[in-house]
């Protein structure tokens, strides 16, 4: 067991600010009392909360407590926070927001003497200013997460932001994405993306971390945590302008620091690999949580748009990456089984006959020791899938052992209506192909994939 | 009525190649024949089709014709051709595809003998390898189109690719986006970009252009119609790499010439706008048909995520916009009505507490000069908006209002589950609000429409 296990798997919980209300604080308490987790409702005003008995505050629990989850408002926090000192909690996630981020001096005060009364008392905190934790493997969580609709996976999040990390599990688990962690850091009174990025290294359900960071103020240990790390960390660092880094004061009250400084310790990094937006960071997490990394940067295009195979290729060009030199054999193989009117120049143009001729294609593919990665570009038009009732489970089925049995990086590029990309997610998740709508952030997957087995190689880890 | 109008809206049409076996032709046929529109079937081997009379050739059929859509194989091609003619259509559209894009001699020179035929006929031709035109102005569509899934509007689409048409239209439909025309130009072998722009720029029913362009035989004639246009074309350039512009030889058999000649003639053109892929080429597009020219480039920003405002703050000095300075009397307004944790900083972040100050804060806003446009950022989990039953259709009502009688530009952003986009969509559409899940495609909006206006204030178009 980890130090900080108690934030993702309490043994006991006591929700203060509890609500039946609809307002923020209603789903996360009726959720945690409803549950199997040990969790009391606390609030001076209630008797009862879907039917279980409410405590006026957290000291007339009768058991002990290890975790504190602070829904309150920010007026009512430090007398919170005392008392869960007092309790003798080992843990305080504040979910209020209100203190040092507004700029209020009488607010900064109130988040400084929580800083020292849980200081003095050794009690962790996460927040405030945040949503807290949620914990995919055991489905335990701090805010409003609906796990009848999230995947278990090896994608962990820490995001500073409370609303934003949410977004990210709503917006992945729309794309089957699966998770292990989500952690939001808030104002980072005291844990802080050092804590968590030491955490999950050590969890064994986390295979790649995507992190949110507006700044940091641990620049050193920072620093020097990456460089123990062996896992990949996406980062999203923003506040890069002036007119950002001033925003960025004013969201948690934390400086955004010279964006060059943190290019220069990112650099350096080989575990880092940075990102522009939140779509680019989960697709790329994406790739590294569901293949293996690829054995070179030569890859090879399977399309059925020749324009997107084009724009492709300038990609591929813009990020280092080689298109796959076929061996003489593949190509015969692919031209002895296409039609006359498909093109196999540098990519390999299937057109709108994809579906008869790309089992074959990805079999001569398998064998050509010059591909290191596979991008299967599918545009097809809705009205065709459906009237003629294609089903994607053999293609997929064998892009899949293809990428397990001949050691290839597979990534599936879609295009269409929701309807068709709902219809081959589906079929892509059962096989753990990782499918995405964004063909740059598969070429960008490839690259930081084969960067990083470089480095890795280098290190003598892999 | 202009010329090539016999593409948009025949009088009379020959489906040569008609089918209903369940391949490519099978849903055009079926939908042009049950249709209002003049149809006939031509194929040799049929009787009928779908309950209605099948003609050996064009020749057989009864009635003049004015434009004939080919189907056929590419070895059929070319007598099929020579029937057209021979019928005295106005117009050709050939579908077929495996002519001078697969580089093999046999087949170039039938490309060669078409174009020879139908010029010496002053006969038109779009194609081939193409899928033709949709007009969703009056239903006819050569290709695969549900028109039940479409909606009406001001965005026209030009496409060298068919497959990449389709695509478009399916996507964008997904969206919600109204389309007038769409045309796909495949080889090009006479009606092409510059024949289109100018039919579009003459048509009523389109506000914007959106092309994918892989390259032009015409430059000098692109130059010039270009500079003679009053609407935007929003352009995606394919082939910018060598490897691209190989790649672009063996798609449509057209040179996709040095890139850095297109980025002279796009940038000296102000009614050109470059975009990087296609979905940003659709949002922006979406701005310009949905809302009016802003009268400058300060912007507002009202957000319920800090983080997504500080983005969004970093991509505004990227693109040379400002954070609009809001007038101290809209802060005051502004402030009297917000919840203390609420910061107004910068961005306007109203935090979770969005829904119960969103309509004061917009009131205020209207009323500021110094708002040129307006971003509204929507990151909500599902679960309280479920939860909370909030309805968008009063917000987005007032917003609508605002764009329409205090002239600011707004869009509307949107993060998180494919439900919450579905739902916040839904409500936007029906008030002709522009909704993406990109901030930068927003942001280039806003930029590339104040550009737009500044030229037209410039040479008197407004």
């Amino acid at each position: 067991m980890t130090e900080l296990d108690y934030f993702f798997d309490p043994k006991s919980i006591a929700i203060i600010g509890a609500s039946d209300r609809l307002k923020f604080g209603y789903t996360t308490t009726k959720y945690l009392l409803e549950s199997d987790f040990n969790a009391f409702a606390v609030n001076p005003r209630k008797e009862e909360l879907f039917g279980h008995h409410t405590y006026k505050t957290i000291n007339d629990i009768p058991e002990d407590i290890e975790l504190a989850i602070l829904i309150v408002r920010n007026e009512y926090a430090l007398q919170a926070v005392k008392n869960c000192v007092e309790k003798g909690v080992k843990g305080i996630i504040i979910e209020s927001a209100g203190f040092a981020e507004t700029g209020v001096k009488e607010l900064i005060d109130i988040q400084n003497e929580i800083v020292k009364i849980c200081k003095d008392a050794n009690v962790r905190v996460i927040g405030p200013n945040c949503v807290g934790i949620t914990n995919f493997n055991n489905n335990f969580t701090t805010t409003e997460i609906d796990f009848t609709k999230t995947y278990k996976g090896g994608i962990s999040i820490i995001a500073q932001s409370g609303v934003l990390g949410n977004m990210y599990i709503d917006w992945g688990s729309s794309q089957m994405m699966g998770f292990s962690k989500a952690i939001t850091l808030g104002n980072k009174i005291d844990v802080d993306e050092v804590d968590m990025l030491e955490y999950l290294e050590n969890d064994p359900d986390t295979k790649v971390i995507a992190m949110y960071l507006e700044g940091t103020k641990r620049g050193k240990e920072l620093f020097n945590i990456l460089k123990k790390m062996t896992k990949p960390v996406i980062i999203l660092k923003n506040g890069r302008s002036d007119t950002g880094s001033n925003a960025v004061r004013s969201h948690t009250g934390s400086m955004a620091g010279n964006d060059r400084i943190y290019d220069a310790l990112f650099d350096q990094n080989p575990v880092i690999f940075r990102v522009n937006n939140f779509y680019e960071m989960f697709n790329i997490a994406q790739v590294f949580s569901m293949q293996e990394l690829p054995k070179g940067k030569n890859v090879a295009i399977i399309t059925s748009s020749g324009s997107l195979g084009i724009m492709t290729c300038d990609l591929m060009e813009k990020y280092g990456l080689s298109l796959a030199k076929l061996d003489p054999k593949t190509i015969d193989a692919i031209k002895a089984i296409i039609p006359s009117y498909v093109s196999i120049g540098g990519t390999i143009d299937l057109g709108p006959s994809m579906f008869e001729t790309i089992t074959p294609t990805l079999e001569a593919i398998a064998l050509d020791e010059n591909v290191d990665c596979i991008l299967l570009i599918i545009a097809i038009p809705s009205l065709p899938l459906e009237n003629l009732k294609i089903t994607m489970a053999p293609y997929f089925r064998r892009l899949k052992k293809i990428s397990a049995n001949y050691n290839k990086t597979c990534v599936i590029c879609v295009f269409g209506s929701r309807w068709v990309f709902e219809f081959l997610n589906k079929a892509a998740n059962k096989h753990n192909l990782p499918l995405m709508i964004r063909i740059k952030h598969a070429i960008k997957a490839f690259k930081m994939m084969n960067d990083f087995r470089e480095y890795k190689e280098k290190k003598g880890f892999l």
